[in-house]
């Protein structure tokens, strides 16, 4: 029995924020079967944004209920504020992913408060989802800027671990790490991630890395030495962030899948369907930019996965 | 005190060797100055393959003797068999590097003779080498494909062990452990390189890392964990192997000195002047793919190295 380690495909959401395509609703969930074919469980399908700050996404409830309707995941969607996490909460969706950025600065380039007021937002959509009927739906809590700032600098580890002790004790059922800006190494990872998961006891941790300066699957690495077995990922490596100049791309869903399963890992994700579906949508995205190496190079001849996707 | 690491730039070497342009040696030995200027002190400067097989090297003989003239750093050259040794020591090059693959397929394809050959081979260079009069040599022996090969697949760790083992009682002085296929995953990294650091006592242990398949740096953590303090890479991730299909790309030599230096190694390299040189060099060679994410995203506001280039 090899270990189990879990993608979170976040391409639908983070990969679409920055291109210049406007994805019809039907491709953008076209990516999302094509992902949870290849295996994938968890998918990030959508920002409830307003839709006049990022056009992309203002389809996001039209996404998110196709996407239910699969069934075939786990869809969550992310939301910056109140407003979003009820309009999640009214479609019944699983999984609803805040985030706020440990960062002072980037906080409020991103959403206009403080640090400190975005927690008691997220204090106040816990309360509002512990009032609703019916099924728990499940809260991360992101920690974004966590390993450093393009606006600030450096990021105070202790406050990383602080917000993560308050979001878990808001109520977060995940705390997500956030390296939004491609500042993190794998000594800073190895370190701040033992921290947090020992800070916030057994609410599961999972890392959300961009490959800005490369070292992004390094950081996958030392990642996993603290502990984390659940990783962010984007197919084809789309992503960035409007406030993080020059941020291009999310760690490749392709390559992190590979790694994972070279180290050993059970991912349950067929690399050979995750390239294919690559291939649909950079036909759908002309003129971005994508990376990754194994859709280029091919898979090695001692590529050991057992995963087959169900 | 910082704990040193050490960056041995081969571009001039393996990243020229796939290249379409004949590069001129004036071009070739303001590669070597610039990176010598940027702190790197071992350069592997040409190849003593027959030109008939790499016209880029026909110069290699001039290459040689310019950057021995410099004096700024350690000049080292590719040496395949005896006749190459033999010009490598009648320019007194300080050292000389010796290549044989573990894959006896890759090898054979290579130099058209069994690893046991190449082996008995590196004997007679060794002892050639110590019959000379005048400043002992340096001989280092590189084990290429030991992490698998495109042709046969998997290579055997313990095999890899041996012809370290081999080598360094035949008067190797340092072991170079090639990825040249861009097959090694950080799991495998860790074991093999342990075991080769432990078999071969005292004599020093580096690694040659191909990024093919996006895991180079993360090999290089691996590395490092396992103890090694050594690294060939090539400036803008110039590389590949003739033999070798779609293995483009040595690791990148900023981005690799921008990942050691956050991780608190002295490498004494200012990436800022690698990444000046990059552009020259970018723009010598028309048409070439480069890589590397630090050139492209730019140092991080919290970049912390002390490395100031002598």
């Amino acid at each position: 029995m090899r270990e189990k380690a879990h993608i979170r495909e976040v391409g639908p959401r983070d990969g679409l924020q920055m291109v210049k395509t406007i994805l019809p609703t039907a491709q953008k969930l076209a990516w999302c079967r094509g992902a949870a074919e290849a295996g994938i469980r968890e998918i990030e399908v959508t920002s409830f944004v307003p839709a006049k700050i990022v056009p992309q996404f203002a389809d996001a409830e039209e996404v998110a209920r196709g996407a239910l309707a699969m069934g075939s995941f786990r869809p969550s969607v992310l939301v910056p504020n109140l407003r979003g996490a009820e309009r999640a909460f009214a479609l019944a969706l699983p999984q609803v992913n805040y985030v706020l950025s440990a960062s002072e600065a980037h906080n409020l380039a991103n959403v206009r408060r403080s640090t400190e007021e975005s927690l008691l937002d997220f204090a106040r959509i816990a309360a509002v989802r512990d009032q609703r009927a019916g099924t728990r739906v499940s809260l991360a809590g992101g920690i974004a800027t966590a390993f450093g700032c393009t606006i600030a600098g450096a990021v105070s580890e202790a406050r990383v671990v602080e917000i993560a002790v308050r979001l878990t004790e808001m109520g977060a059922d995940e705390i997500i790490v956030a390296d939004t800006v491609g500042y993190g190494d794998p000594g800073q990872v190895r370190r701040l991630m033992k921290a947090v998961i020992g800070a916030v006891g057994p609410v599961p941790v999972a890392c959300h890395f961009h490959d800005t300066r490369g070292l992004g699957l390094a950081n996958v690495t030392a990642a996993l030495e603290a502990g984390v077995r659940a990783f962010d990922a984007s197919l084809a490596g789309l992503g960035g962030c409007p406030f993080a100049p020059g941020a291009t791309g999310n760690i490749d869903t392709e390559d992190t899948v590979f790694m994972l399963e070279q180290l050993g890992f059970d991912t349950g994700v067929e690399v050979e369907a995750l390239i294919a579906l690559r291939s649909d949508v950079e036909s759908w995205l002309p003129g971005e930019r994508f990376s990754g190496a194994i859709a280029r190079a091919g898979l090695p001849k001692t590529y050991r996965s057992h995963s087959k996707a169900a």
